[in-house]
C-alpha cells in the first residue's frame, strides 16, 4: 500500500508518540488523521535559517551546494564539520541532530576507513562505551563521505557517535544507511538527518514513562530509537520527497523490509521537539511525504 | 560543618551523578573529591555572553540592573519575560532554567496572584497536568515579583512550570523560595536559576538508567529533581557568594532543613550540561561556593 500525503491541508499530525509507536511498524493513517490535519501544522514555530557561512557548511566535492538548504531542525549547540552539521545535546552527551547531504560525487574517493579513529570531542569519550555492550554508532555513516579523508575521519568525532545495538548498528540500520547511499542514483541529492529518540512506554501502572540506560562515569545517554529522515531532491527539480524512519535500537529481523519502519514525519518532530516541515516548506512548493509504500 | 571552597583550583566536581544522588542529602566531601579539583573545571567550555538587548532584560522596578549579568547557563530557545529569562526544551516540554533576580523591590507591591491564570505559551497545555496527580510548580515563583502585577502573571506561563509532586510543591519547594526572598535582606541581589532534572539512578541489574514519567497529550516531562542555584551579591560588592540545591520530585519532610540539600554546582553542571560557574567568573574575582553549612 502506498499513500502520499501532499502539504500542507494534508500533511498528518502523528495521533501522539506513545500510539505512534505501539502502532509501528504497522501502516498508519485513517480518517481520524485525517481530521486533525492543517490545523496543527499551522501552529508550528518556524526556524529562522542560521546565520551561518554558506562557505563553511560546503561539504561535497567542487564545492556544489550548502548542507543548510533546508534549514536545520534546531539551533542550539551548532557544529560544522567536513561532512555535516550537528547539533550537541550537552544532557544526552549524544547530538541531537546530524544533517548530512549524498550524491554520487560525495559517495566516491579514495578514503579508507582503516585510517579512522574515534576521537573524543565533547562530553562522552571511549571509555563511556567501553565494556557496555553497545557499539559506537555512526549517525552520519563513515561509508557515505569516501570523497575526502578528511569528511570520513570526521564522522568519527563521538559527537557523531551514540550508544547503539550492535545487531542493529552492523545488520538493518546498515542496511538503512545503504539504502540512503543507493537512493543518490534516483535523486539529485540525499539529505539524510539522523538522531537518537528517547520514547515513552507505557508501563505496568497504565501511566506513560520515558526510560533510557546511561554509560561510563559522563552518563551517555543510550537512545530507545533512532531517526532518519531523508529529503530527496527530485531530479527534474520539480519538488521534494520526505520519507522518515524509526527504527527501536534493539535488534531487528534483517527481513523486516524497511519500509515497515516508515512513520509520518511529524511523529519524530513531536518526540524530538524538532522542525522538519516549516523549514522544507520555505524551500519547496511541492513536498510529497511517503509514509509507506 | 560549614565548608567553603574557593575557586578556581579548589571548586570541586561531583563524582557522577549517580553518586552525588544517592549521597545526598549528606554532606559531601573528602580527599578523593580535592584530588579532582581543578582539572575538569579547566575543560568546561565557557559559553559567550549572548547578545541580547539589556533594555529586555530589565526585571526590577526603576529598572536597575539585569538578568544577564551573570550570563546564561545555555542558549538555546531563549525567551524573556517581564519577570525572568528562560531557555524552554521541547524535547521535554518544559523550561531547561528560568532565570531572575530577587531584591527587596521586586519583592513588594501591589500585585495579586488571584488575577493570575495559567497561561499556555508552548507545548504543554493546562490538559496535559490535569488529573495528572502533579501540581503546575512554577520554576520562577510568583511571590518573587509582586512589583508589577505583568510580572507576576508571566510567571504563570505554562513555559515556567513543571510537574511537580503536590506535597513538595507546598511544603519544601515553597519554604526554598521563602528562604531565596529572605536571602534579599542579607544580600544586594539574589539570582536565583531554577530548572529540572533527569538524574539516573541504579537498577536492579547493576546498570544506570534515566526514568522519567510523562503527562497528558504532549507528553510533558515530569522531572526526577529540581535545582535552584543561587548567586548572591555581597552587600559590599567585594564578590559573589553561590548556593546550589538539589531537592527529588517527591515529598520531603519539613523537618529536614535545606541545607542539607546543598550539593556542589558542579553536580548540577554535570546532570543538566548547563554552565553556571565560568559565567559567573567572569564578573567576579571572588567566588565563595557553600556546599554544606
Amino acid at each position: 500500500m502506498t499513500r502520499w500525503f501532499r502539504t500542507g491541508a494534508t500533511l498528518l499530525f502523528g495521533a501522539g508518540i506513545g500510539a505512534s509507536v505501539s502502532r509501528l511498524p504497522s501502516v498508519r493513517g485513517g480518517a481520524e488523521e485525517e481530521e486533525r490535519a492543517g490545523t496543527l501544522l499551522s501552529s508550528v514555530p518556524v526556524l529562522p535559517v542560521p546565520t551561518v557561512q554558506a562557505s563553511e557548511l560546503t561539504v561535497s566535492p567542487g564545492g556544489s551546494g550548502a548542507l543548510m538548504k533546508y534549514g536545520f531542525p534546531s539551533l542550539a549547540n551548532i557544529k560544522t564539520r567536513e561532512s555535516y552539521v550537528t547539533s550537541y545535546d550537552p544532557r544526552t552527551r549524544t547530538a541531537s541532530w546530524v544533517i548530512e547531504r549524498l550524491n554520487p560525487a560525495s559517495l566516491n574517493g579514495p578514503s579508507d576507513r582503516k585510517y579512522c579513529n574515534f576521537k573524543e570531542d565533547d562530553r562522552s569519550t571511549n571509555a563511556d562505551f567501553r565494556g557496555s555492550g553497545f557499539d559506537r554508532g555512526h549517525l552520519a555513516a563513515a561509508a557515505n563521505h569516501k570523497w575526502s579523508q578528511k569528511a570520513m575521519e570526521d564522522t568519527f568525532y563521538l559527537s557523531n557517535v551514540a550508544p547503539q545495538n550492535p545487531h542493529l548498528n552492523q545488520k538493518t540500520w546498515n542496511n538503512l544507511e545503504q539504502l540512503c547511499r543507493s537512493l543518490t542514483k534516483r535523486y539529485l541529492n540525499v539529505y539524510v538527518c539522523t538522531g537518537p529518540l528517547y520514547l515513552p512506554r507505557q508501563e505496568a501502572d497504565g501511566k506513560l514513562y520515558v526510560r533510557y540506560q546511561v554509560l561510563g562515569p559522563n552518563h551517555v545517554a543510550v537512545p530507545t530509537h533512532f531517526f532518519k529522515v531523508l529529503i530527496l531532491e527530485q531530479v527534474d527539480g520539480r519538488g521534494v520527497e520526505l520519507r522518515s524512519y524509526v527504527l527501536p535500537n534493539e535488534p531487528i529481523d534483517e527481513k523486516v523490509p524497511l519500509d515497515r519502519f516508515l512513520v509520518p514525519i511529524e511523529t519524530i518532530e513531536r518526540a524530538s521537539g524538532l522542525h522538519f516541515v516549516p523549514n522544507i516548506m520555505k524551500r519547496t512548493s511541492s513536498l510529497q511525504a511517503i509514509t509507506a509504500r
